[in-house]
């Protein structure tokens, strides 16, 4: 793909439904996939649209998703290569004054591309890196390092993202002119994903305390 | 589909990974389900998967979509009419004491189908008060009803689930058994989707309050 801040709007990517709420800058796209823990991942497998859900890291234009080295969809991207990976980040429900108008408030990118399996070891172990990174930075470097036997098990996708386009939708419902009149109430009800307080694993001695890296993610909301 | 508590396992349902998380029961895959507020629906536009982030209700083993009536989805249908809808629920990030063994915590469903726009008026509305009802319980008895042209510029997709599982991971890490002499910590940092404070809308007269219908769904976790 050529440099340059907008991914190119072709019949793939274009945005039909809602097209004002619709991004196609590097800058949104990369800010959702950024925000997102977990992606769906659509591939064809004998004819069927099937959906996965994969962790995931990014780097530049490229995606990296963590499967199992035998999965269902190493084989089926084999057999067809085109897939499609999308992040939805829910932001609140869109209380109208008419069930018509009501909607919800979200963060949604969907990208597409023709992923593969990663054989190099140095490259997978990189990837493993991008990927840990992603949903718990600072980790990577706390525990051990991986083994080679680990990173064989380990499937891991490079997805190159050939065509993305995001969409944000925010703000108050917007609703009919002869609604403004209506006596019910109106407004959004914010949602989000949120950390909460650290669990240890109940075989962990008690001396042990969780590191910097793991409270930091206490409490957030993505 | 024949009556039962469980869906058949086929090949098309069938969870390779992680095998010993799956369930085929109806009541954990109808559980996920009405616990998700979005899923994504996976299919097959010219030969290229796409996702699209839907809303939807559920009675019974028929699940409601709600998308615009002239929107891609409906036009790929009619070509390729196989499809499939998936919600994941992300519970937690599994902090073990090595990367290899590290996860998340989660529920996830996938549904497979043929999915069909809803063309009769009387189901797209009952239709439209079962996916109004799954987002906003009471909601719908609240605001006015639809107008019969709202009805009519609202696409509706009745998708029939003929094969579906479910997976949940839940618990805390399992770690190598020479990594358990680790003095890294390791546990689960719990995730969820939470709602937070009703916010009015700016256009909103200052004397209506809420609903108790409304104030009901502040501070819930999904």
């Amino acid at each position: 793909m050529a440099p340059g801040e907008e991914f190119e709007t072709t019949t793939l990517n274009k945005v039909r439904q809602v097209a004002e709420a619709a991004h196609y800058d590097r800058e949104t796209v990369h800010a959702v996939l950024d925000a997102g823990l977990v992606c769906q991942v659509a591939l064809i497998d004998q004819d069927q649209p099937i959906i996965v859900p994969m962790t995931y890291g990014r780097s530049g234009d490229t995606l990296y998703l963590h499967g199992a080295r035998k999965a269902r969809i190493v084989k089926a991207l084999a057999e067809h290569p085109k897939a499609c990976a999308h992040v939805t980040l829910v932001d609140g429900i869109v209380i109208a004054r008419s069930t018509f108008n009501s909607s919800m408030n979200y963060r949604s990118v969907t990208v597409f591309g023709r992923p593969t399996l990663i054989e190099d070891p140095d490259e997978k172990l990189a990837a493993l890196e991008i990927i840990s990174e992603h949903l718990v930075p600072g980790r990577w470097h706390e525990v051990r390092p991986s083994l080679d036997r680990e990173v064989k098990m380990t499937g891991v996708i490079r997805f190159e993202i050939e065509s993305a386009s995001a969409k944000v939708a925010a703000g108050p419902p917007e609703d009919e002119d002869e609604d403004y009149q209506s006596a019910v109430w109106a407004g959004v009800l914010p949602v989000s994903l949120q950390t909460g307080t650290l669990q240890p694993d109940p075989a962990l001695p008690s001396e042990i305390d969780p590191s910097t890296v793991c409270l930091t993610l206490e409490d957030k909301t993505y």
